[in-house]
């Protein structure tokens, strides 16, 4: 290699064979020495970079080494078995192997005719996951809806959300800009990613409306019609409302089926977003949890999450694939082509909001055809039986109480000391490097949240979580 | 592997290697002989696909070859040599590499705290990338502004858009909802993802103007002023003007400078779309495209389209960091954390629309360092001789004229027997396999666009496009 020159297929392969060791060394044997949260400090990382981008060429090994030396140390491992915080962005071989062949084909899926199998496989995927979850009818591409991969829940609201705004509005305020007080609905556990479609589509934060939850942390029906009434009477047009399946907080359940009978009073969009708790819906005996989703507008749930699918993939349904397309597509001269003309295929680019996109459906495909169906609900079962084995332990040891319900993968405790026994808890627990768990806030008194969903939690870092619990909480 | 296990890791390098040994195969053979535009049938894909998903787990084996039989024939072949459709999208190993470690490391980079080394790692690299294109000091990320990677030009568009309307709102917007009528402006040559983004974010496409250009396509200062003008007597509020460096129809070039004047006397955010003209810039030959770039808000270039990323790197600069953070910026108890609160460390969720972000520095870095800036350079001016090489046919043949100016490496030509004869023959072109390329349409008349730019397009690609130009056009 000289700088001439590219990296000849021969040198791709002999890296590309020490990277594929290194990950295997990575995921199965160093993620489960490190300190699950990075020691770094700011600055750390870059002090080591050097100040000027080269001049001339590097060899790989450089970069390898530098891979080792300077960013693992500022690396926080994600894929430790012990990883408990936020939500898991868990990952897995087959996944690995789709993006490694998505960067080898280096197609772009923003119309059908740019590569029709990147945009027929992913709405091939998509509807054998809308069976896999038994979601509604309707939100497959056959009937009058389909699936589509966004980056994130994120997104995926944001796009339910200009939607809603478009069918309220007529095209409206695509065409005028917002020109009325139009207003969103959600508990006020939703996801922040919620308040900032409000603030990123024109419609205001203060115009989303934070709904009363009850004592699991789930979204009160009542309070939600009162909300509604009053708008309408202070003259404001209601028209969006997101339900939560699993929230970010507590995975509380909202009651899908009583919001939606008063969105379809009431004419509003439902959008329902199950980013994580979506994924339980692989196993029958979990299915309630999306009990009304035949009266939602929108639905999105995240295999980037909990489905061993590397980030980002996240699959967002729409009941109404016309009123979507219609809010987001733009056709200039340069992007026309008969095969759109036709109306005969589906132009991702008008379902989501960047142009451009990956082929990130060969990784899902990869996902479900090596795990099968049976395969993803056995790890499923299995991760919220874990949960279900440190909610146990908490439960019978007098120093915890549990802050919510814990049917699924997430355990949210705290010390009955008070909020500064939790918090130094959970800053030994993480400093120690042994687990990294997040916290948040309910009932107005600080929680440590344990999620189960690493791709190799297994009972022994179950054991070994709960060892540090057990270590560092003080007695009563 | 069974359906219950995980794939093992002699499993996944046995894998790994065969997919490695697939993607040079691809790179390096295969891709030079299939027809560049895919001659798959809606629905062609699809049908060769099982209804249903596999319950139980399947082989590697069995998945490699779908992907030979039945994705390849539905793709379109983005990296062969003889791609010369819409703008590339190239890619090249090292960056493939970046991805595959990406892939491994599987980390989410939404706050630093996440992962230190993502988050800095980018902020080092896009300042090595503002020195190797030499941007203007402010964008620098020891000034007070700095750069990110976005999936996208059209998101890149979207965050300046709303940190522009946050600015000329103070904060209202993202408070109450758009109250008044803002306008937004960029030529009529603008892409489209400017109008999506002013759909988007509640100004609404109707406001946003469409100022006229000059013979060269490039945006008419004079008619922004008056514009402006009109504007503000009609008693709207002016806020964001969008100068575009390489449009995608032509590739004009806005004058920066005199349209950054007028922002500047007139309070408006200048955003620059350089997305795939930006590139150019490492050679210092070419850097007058910028010039102005110094009275810029925002700037935007795809290291994706033609700096040999893989597909989603589009670095996004602003000059005043706070100005974008405080417009997306929502801090949740659940993301609270030491570093954020310290205000010593960047937290890239607040640049972007989505929460979550992978670690796409890498494959950047990877690229940079593996080139180095001399290899980059050389291989931009490689593209633009090789695009003069096809001009300097396409002039000395009195069957063509040549419809806008090609100083780097887009040309734009047409039959001289009109329309029809140029239609015909682009489809001729394409039917052939020989060659994809595309259309535009420059003062009303349709156009074939031509962008030289995939990684391995060298002398032999050009021949034979121009062999195949040469052998389909009829005489005059």
């Amino acid at each position: 290699m000289s700088e001439r020159h590219h990296m000849t297929g021969e040198e791709f392969r002999e890296h590309a064979h020490r990277l594929i060791d290194w990950i295997i060394e990575y995921q199965e044997e160093r993620v489960n020495d490190l300190p699950v949260l990075s020691r770094a400090e700011p600055g750390d990382v870059r002090a080591a970079l050097p100040t000027d981008a080269p001049s001339v060429g590097e060899p790989f090994d450089a970069m390898l080494r530098d891979v080792d030396e300077i960013l693992l140390p500022g690396i926080t491992h994600w894929q430790s078995p012990r990883f408990f915080g936020f939500f898991p962005a868990n990952t897995s071989y087959p996944a690995i192997l789709g993006e490694l062949l998505s960067a080898g084909l280096g197609v772009q899926g923003m119309l059908w005719t740019t590569s029709p199998a990147c945009t027929e496989l992913e709405t091939h995927v998509l509807d054998w996951l809308a069976d896999m979850l038994d979601l509604p009818a309707s939100f497959r591409s056959n009937a009058s809806g389909g699936g589509v991969i966004e980056d994130s829940a994120s997104s995926a609201a944001l796009c339910a959300m200009i939607a809603a705004r478009e069918r309220a509005t007529k095209q409206g305020t695509n065409r005028n800009g917002v020109d009325r007080r139009l207003v969103a609905y959600a508990s006020s556990q939703v996801h922040s990613s919620v308040q900032k479609a409000a603030g990123i589509c024109g419609i205001g934060k203060d115009n989303l409306r934070a709904i009363d939850v009850d004592g699991a942390f789930a979204l009160r029906p009542d309070r939600l019609r009162e909300s509604i009434r009053q708008d309408r009477a202070d003259g404001a047009t209601p028209f969006f409302v997101c339900a939560t399946v699993g929230t970010t907080s507590s995975l509380a359940l909202d009651p899908v089926r009583a919001i939606g009978e008063i969105c379809r009073e009431e004419g509003l969009w439902l959008h329902v977003d199950a980013a994580m708790a979506g994924t339980a819906a692989l196993c029958p005996e979990h299915r309630s949890i999306h009990d009304g989703l035949d009266l939602a507008d929108s639905y999105c749930f995240n295999p980037h999450k909990w489905m061993f699918t590397t980030f980002d993939c996240s699959c967002f349904y729409v009941a109404d694939r016309a009123s979507l397309i219609q809010s987001l597509s733009i056709l200039p001269e340069y992007l026309r082509n008969r095969a759109t003309e036709s109306g005969a295929v589906i132009d991702y680019r008008d379902w989501q909001i960047p142009l451009g996109r990956r082929f990130r459906a060969l990784k899902l495909w990869f996902v479900v055809r090596h795990y099968g169906v049976d395969g993803l609900r056995r790890h499923v079962r299995r991760h919220i039986e874990l949960a279900h084995r440190l909610r146990g332990w908490i439960e019978s040891d007098d120093r915890f109480e549990l802050a919510a319900p814990a049917p699924l993968n997430l355990i949210c405790f705290r010390h009955r000391n008070g909020d500064d026994t939790t918090r130094a808890l959970l800053e030994d627990l993480n400093r120690s490097g042994a687990v990294y768990m997040t916290h948040t806030v309910l009932d107005g008194r600080f929680c440590i949240r344990v999620c189960v969903g690493q791709t190799r939690t297994e009972t022994e870092a179950i054991d070994q979580a709960w060892a540090a619990i057990d270590r560092f909480a003080p007695p009563r």
